[in-house]
């Protein structure tokens, strides 16, 4: 059973706080939905990116306009290591070594030895995690089980989602972006082998974190038949903002929208 | 002035033949238009591929889209050794020898010495018709001079484009498509270097006629601050449907919508 710890409404949609305990760890969530809802809807995972936390701006204006647009339910929780799991100071930190790494500073030799494990184990716990979030979504009247389910996250939202999407059959379509595929990163290929679903891949062509053949090479490894690549110019951080009307568009042609928007539009 | 040599309306859209006369050849143009405009809107020039015409199914099927969808008028030619400037024997001949490139019979080793000045003929004779078809529709009441006017072509339709684009003034934003940029060809490299408006680029990833590398080089030539690359898995005629829904938001992004369909949408 979920407990929200807090709720509010505002502009037709509700915010609930829970936390779940995944591992004997506490796992902050929150999930945005119509204000009102009682019946099940397509429901958005999104993983937010490094340095980041489950209620980043755009994370959560994206969310809201899907409650309101689409009628859909949003799912966000704080990835191992990030938001509501770390103290300020651990956060200024990670904001600046992630900083650092999105502008290039240090190079674009790609992660050290000591990076690539500390991520191998956040993506190792975050996975199960990812699992438990999504039961605890779909025990909600308000999202119900068997309904349509969507991934977004772009970055460190790609290096989790990933492994998590390519074991999850709950999962119809994903969006991934701003990460690519380094020789030798044996598991992650493997896991974008094993996704078949429509995935839509958004890349920054002058990205200090992913070099170009990288990105080319994770969309060559996606298994799925239906799969495009969005290039665009520019650093990691400026994704232009049509491509958010490119996401939504996908979703709705992958998960429909909720029934009450269905009869509103027809 | 603009004669009207046959005119025909059907749900909505009515469709006009004309005739240019450019370089004392005849040049064969229709324009399609919401049923009853009168005032100006925007235009979409339609540049056909290889071996087709200006009335080929699917661009006509997005003219007709556009006129009821958006208000828009929508302008196609015959472009040089093409449609109505052609037998239907010379036609059927040219139907299998792109038929035959574009299934990569005879390999993809791009286009012989004979082919690549046959190309270049035709686009130094397409780009001043172009020029006179689109001062043409703009002497037409129901579109308008100064109005914001977009370009889409693939392949044959990128190949004249480009160059027409880059030279045109008039035109604000373009989609270009199934096409590269080989080494050594040079004006059109020029050519794609001197566009800057805004360009949505679209390329299958398995495509006979234009290998991975050229589409990205060309891609890398447009001289554009917003240009965005799709890249989809599939051969030269495999462009996936959802591409047309991302084209009309974009043509509404940069030329918006006719005066009539913004009230309407207000």
């Amino acid at each position: 059973m979920v407990t929200f710890t807090r709720e509010r409404s505002e502009a037709g949609v509700t915010e609930r706080l829970f936390d779940l305990t995944v591992a004997g760890e506490r796992v902050p969530a929150v999930i945005w939905s119509p204000e009102g809802a009682k019946t099940p809807r397509p429901l958005i995972l999104m993983g937010h990116g490094g340095s980041q936390h489950k209620k980043i701006g755009t994370l959560a204006a994206r969310a809201r306009q899907y409650a309101q647009r689409l009628g859909y339910a949003t799912l966000a929780i704080d990835a191992p290591g990030h938001g509501d799991r770390i103290s300020r100071e651990q956060a200024e930190k990670l904001a600046k070594e992630v900083g650092d790494r999105v502008r290039g500073v240090g190079g674009t030799g790609g992660p050290s030895a000591e990076m690539l494990k500390t991520m191998a184990e956040r993506t190792q716990r975050a996975v199960p995690e990812w699992k438990d979030a999504l039961d605890a979504a779909q025990s909600l009247e308000f999202v119900g089980s068997g309904g349509p389910v969507g991934y977004w996250g772009v970055s460190m939202g790609t290096a989790i989602g990933v492994p998590f999407v390519a074991s999850e059959p709950r999962i119809k379509c994903a969006v991934f972006g701003l990460a690519g595929l380094r020789p030798g990163a044996a598991a992650f290929e493997q896991a974008a082998n094993a996704i078949h679903i429509p995935v839509e891949f958004v890349f920054q062509w002058e990205d200090a974190v992913a070099p170009r053949e990288t990105g080319i090479a994770l969309f060559n490894a996606f298994g799925s038949k239906e799969k495009t690549m969005h290039i665009n110019p520019g650093a990691h951080v400026e994704i232009p903002n049509f491509e958010g009307g490119s996401w939504q568009a996908f979703y709705v042609r992958h998960l429909g929208v909720a029934k009450e928007h269905a009869r509103a539009a027809a």
